[in-house]
């Protein structure tokens, strides 16, 4: 089959990947749409040491098991459902888990994949391919909702105007927050203004521009190492800092701030796709319009390249 | 009159001090017992450039007000109870707010103090003055259960032998968690003990001794930049790192695991006085034994010395 590989010489497009086989918990999907996410990028680039067919952001066709020959998307983590984290409540963080196109578990970017059948949801018929793609980012950004209580006229700040900045806008302002989002791109921010999100762009003449210690939650997208200590300035006391994106690189960081101010910093990942799927299903979060390009699975050096423009949204293979 | 003051030259016990003046929210206290702290340390060291009356871990006499004649303790932030922090339930965290003994409010190694009379809490008839005097620091270790359920069979890690982590370990015991003390020195690991608070000595040249990645909570006691690193080694995913000590360092941190477990890290630092007078009147947490070192005002330096000496516990002023 023709797969998208991540190997020692980078990323390449293989005509003659052989054909997955099925694990008995397992079925086969044939992805219909995939998307190229940051940590696609960063993998790439070596993170997770990762090698093999890359894609975790997908819509595809289940070809047996109790959706046979529906539409379905999947979440990524495959678990062992037996061991203590899993039996208390945390598959997500299994220690025996592998990760769809990210841990040694072959992803998306294919004509076929193998997928843990409880991993698979349903998508409902209302959705659109375009939109059903955009399930796993959309639901790790109502992870947050998940794990803080979000009310309305909590003041939030959501720093980074990418990807991921712009799921968890969109989540926390369906739920009337008031949520204000510092960028630095005009282009990016526009996405966030045409759906009524609050935006300023920073400017790195007037840092000081930004109200201090005021949010009630700041959610840091920028995947650098100066969102922290930025969201810290912005947070008040007993406020939260949610931190969604990784950064490979070590902090310095003084911390004494977290205990004179009672800060709560919080890790978030993964999160609920039903919660994802509703919302797109009744059209509360707007999705229309964020994928930018399309390519098949023969341009991934195109595909790819298109990701890491600013300019660009969503990048997706038609696989 | 008499009292210790924290000069330019250092710490100096000073004979002839000017009596201080309520204001008209204040009342004036005269210290029986007044304990030295590690922020007393830190505060000789330099921290917050503090200069003036040393001194906010006591009980006294109310010389006015509706307390007058009787033992009292204070909270130690003198909040305004007028801005937005206040008004939003976070008088602690009130950014016009003094602080006793810390930040340009003298303190209580004196033979008076001003105090604000809403500050005051009533000490029980059955209270020793001993017992009394260690209100605001167990209270700091009931701001955990205030910030965090705790249940019982909640497996928990403190991570340092010293006062802090004593007074953690003490609040969490009697609430029938499960506490593990992690600390260096076998004296002072002897005070949990005691208490039947399971303890291990931390060796250096055995450092993977410890479980990784079980503990549902870790209490970061050292006071050393090595304690959160240590404490995100040890909390499972989903887990919970509470910081009671703030390190003036610099820390050089890697947070990439607080995303992918999503770990919480949660500063925590004065508590509920009603909860620790409680518990101290009810002798559901043991204090005995806690005062190993007694001084007069005029013995400043001894007390100091004692006060960082490895083997003392708490060292108190008789005022």
């Amino acid at each position: 089959m023709r797969a998208v590989v991540l190997g020692e010489s980078g990323v390449r497009f293989r005509p003659d990947q052989p054909d997955p086989i099925p694990q008995p918990t397992e079925i086969l999907v044939r992805p219909i749409l995939a998307g190229i996410c940051e940590t696609d990028l960063q993998l790439v680039r070596g993170y997770m040491g990762f090698r093999g067919i890359l894609g975790h952001e997908f819509v595809g066709i289940a070809q047996s098991g109790r959706h046979a020959g529906k539409r379905v998307v999947a979440e990524i983590n495959c678990s062992c459902h037996a061991c203590d984290t899993c039996l208390g409540g945390r598959a997500n963080h299994c220690p025996h888990r592998t990760v769809l196109g990210i841990d040694r578990h072959d992803g998306a970017f294919a004509d076929a994949m193998t997928v843990p059948e409880r991993n698979l949801h349903l998508v409902p018929d209302v959705l659109v391919d375009e939109a059903a793609v955009l399930t796993e980012p959309l639901a790790a950004a109502f992870q947050i909702p998940d794990q803080i209580d979000i009310h309305p006229d909590m003041e939030i700040v959501v720093l980074g105007d990418g990807r991921l900045g712009l799921f968890c806008a969109m989540v926390l302002h369906s739920m009337r927050a008031k949520v204000h989002v510092l960028g630095k791109h005009t282009e990016k921010l526009q996405r966030f203004h045409v759906r009524g999100i609050h935006t300023q762009q920073l400017s790195s003449t007037e840092p000081e521009s930004v109200p201090s210690n005021t949010a009630d939650l700041v959610v840091d997208c920028t995947g650098s190492a100066s969102g922290l200590p930025m969201a810290m300035r912005l947070v008040r006391p007993r406020g939260t800092v949610v931190l969604k994106t990784t950064v490979a690189d070590n902090h310095s960081l003084n911390l004494a701030s977290i205990v004179i101010d009672e800060i709560s910093v919080i890790g978030s990942r993964c999160g609920p796709f039903d919660k994802a799927l509703h919302a797109l299903a009744n059209d509360t979060i707007d999705v229309r319009d964020l994928i930018t390009h399309r390519f098949t699975l023969s341009e991934t050096q195109a595909a790819f390249t298109a990701a890491r423009a600013p300019s660009s949204f969503k990048v997706v293979f038609e696989c």
